[in-house]
């Protein structure tokens, strides 16, 4: 029946499944992951056909997912990949597009007392075969704060500050290597001050004195990001959006930048 | 079927309609009212009837809703008496509960410059009826800023503020006339500031020098409600949570506390 | 402060407010509305200034809406019309966006008893300034049903049925007179059956053989309402998503398609 | 300063932090568990003391999961538990609780084509330290469908079937063993037909099947688990809570019960 022409004959752009959780395993540098991702995969679908095998999709995520034991994917993009492969062979797609969004633990140390602690962010994840070309979008989400130089001004020292967060966002070929954790590392040295799980005294004064050092706007946040971003991270279209949680008002502040490298 | 015997004899406690949102109007002193709450309206099922007859919850709701024409609600909380009323015509029941989430805007001046401005807030209007008895339970949620006293001290003048949300909730007599507005007040007084939708310059200042005279944890502004609260709200309940946006952690720090008056 | 040079000078396309609530008024057709939108207000910002001055856009917003005393603002697209034409009298820029985030309830009646009933929809109302021409993107969110067609032809006229959820969006001219209640109505009618609050026992009969008549997939719904939308909407960019809570997964389906009328 | 006298000499329930995300591991039957949940954890805290020294709370977690390299901790109770007894070293209290937010991941296979399936499911494991004694409760958010039986008989066969989710709480004694995976399955079979990621066509068919044999309402639903329950795991308080997504309105029902066993 998904096989037979539809009533009305109109190209869709993204059928599929979203939501699906599943376990999924990767050896990134030698070193075992597991994530349990909320998955995402869409197909386009010609005029001409009703519908897409909704089950198919999600054999190829399971059958993909199964045959880690023999073959290891070293990240979550080489994983996607396989599993558009394998769509393909069941499947007809011009274009098919899956996302993976989890989280990604990295380990710090805290800026005084140099004791060890883990930070998590929110990771985004996706693979696009278009035409059998595949790009990829890796997307990061920090948490950090943001801090008024117009009203430290205005106020002798003192000021609002709040915490933030960034997304940083590369679209960029599929073979172009980079990694989730120097997308964070941007992110994070462009706020006023880092932020970590675990801080004692000595360390919430180090990050309370940075905030003040260097406030900064979430127009100022973006424009480091993008600007960082761009020099390091090449052939890529980046997008990166601060929004700050402000500690004066109801409402929150936002600044979102492109760029293409 | 609904007032057949269920083959599992159990009594539950709650069943019926979550998530219903339709617009209602109240006349408080003497000015009309528009909302559109998500409603949650339930009752206790005894043992010996398989089902709620859940159009009936509606017909309740969507009848009292009409009579506004005629008969003018005072408040939410007069509106949902008359709801739960007349559920007891339609459906049998000892114990009876609505809910209505709602928001609520109220006028203000700025601090310095005295602009007019409008500030939104969640508020959670209960009615049960209880073997033939109404209580009532209210709910705000009002945000604000907490900073930290102690960090204050260490960096000699400057330490970190954030965003902060605090509700209030107080259960008590249906006649026991307490306002939203002066719920939401109490609240507001016991940040180190307020915080407003509009701020100019001046304000700014005002807002941010008023933060760190009196930097407040979570638990001084819990304290603090709960305090006000049972004061001034005499017969009632009273449960007041505080949780502070840290603006140099990734996670929330929270303090919560209840009393009775 | 925000006046001057930023450090990294990178073009920024979008900075503003976002999360603001307050109350705004409309009159359509004669008839007085009330809502309490979340509102987004950003402006593109030049490489050569470092920062937007908020607190104008705020203005910009409360002042437009104090002026409804006296204006009457016919649509929440005029009156964000006024605002960002507000906003340029204060801060310059070349391209803005405000967005309206709320609720819209139409009236109905029950299909088979005849009742009246109220049905509430998510709306987004968003205007764009680009170059001194106005544009404007409405999109509803309207909740139906979506049935297996397949399941139905393997189980002998049993099926799996559940709730979907469809958004249409229209991006057109200012100009081009485009009714909410109109982009709701096409989505309802291509969903198995309209969905209501209030279905006495006819009415459920009713719904439910209108559900199994026509089950449908959330490609045929979705290439349904670009249908029609093509047809009657000129001029218009249209976009169309139908997610779909499936019954027999824990995860949703999902369909997407654009086009240009 | 947390240790100084209080203001406002108000007891205070639960002080702490949450939205705390890290990476922990288990080893349940000899097989290790990697989770991020997100956690929450609080104390009690006298009148007479201002604050919570909080850096202590997120240290008695770090220190717990570093020390996991030596001591395997079977569940996550075993983990929480050993927190609580490290914050009592640093911290003191009359009442501690933590919880953790997280998912568990469970092997399937489906119903008739026998395929392997992974079901993702949200649990939720708390331990609580009152006096010395310890308490735990676990909770699962099990993801299924209802039915009407009611429409069933007024439609010949057809009625609307839906997604459901039902929560199954037991609140008991720390040594008492109960597995999250007895809970999940006591409320998968008690929804018409479990639901799956993964189902081929005679899958389909059969869980569609299955819906219509025994279409539930929520509180069939909810009674068929509460008793369960109730049989099975002993001296608990056990509560159930059932929400349907109907497919014929706009809004959910819902069905909660409590029973002790």
């Amino acid at each position: 029946m998904q096989d037979s022409k539809p009533e009305i004959m109109e190209a869709l752009s993204r059928v599929g499944i979203t939501g699906l959780r599943t376990l999924v395993k990767t050896s990134w540098n030698g070193k075992e992951y597991k994530f349990i991702p909320e998955i995402e995969l869409t197909l386009d679908l010609s005029k001409k056909r009703r519908g897409v095998h909704m089950s198919r999709l999600v054999e190829s995520i399971t059958e993909s997912i199964e045959e880690e034991v023999e073959v290891k994917h070293e990240s979550l993009e080489e994983l996607e990949r396989h599993i558009l492969e394998r769509v393909r062979e069941k499947h007809p797609y011009k274009k098919a597009e899956i996302l993976m969004k989890t989280q990604l633990v990295v380990d710090r140390e805290t800026p005084a007392t140099k004791k060890s602690t883990m930070e998590t962010h929110d990771v985004f994840v996706s693979v696009i075969s278009d035409n059998g070309k595949f790009r990829k979008r890796l997307k990061v989400k920090v948490v950090g704060n943001s801090g008024c130089p117009h009203a430290l001004k205005k106020s002798d020292g003192i000021s609002h500050v709040q915490r933030a967060e960034c997304f940083l966002e590369v679209i960029t070929d599929y073979e172009n290597r980079i990694a989730l954790e120097d997308m964070i590392v941007f992110v994070e040295s462009a706020f006023p001050s880092e932020v970590y799980t675990l801080l004692k005294v000595e360390d919430e004064k180090y990050v309370v004195e940075k905030m003040f050092e260097r406030p900064r706007f979430v127009e100022d946040i973006t424009r480091d990001v993008l600007n960082k971003a761009k020099k390091k991270f090449k052939c890529c279209e980046i997008r990166v959006k601060t929004i700050s949680q402000e500690s004066i008002h109801r409402h929150d502040v936002v600044a979102e930048g492109f760029c293409r490298s």
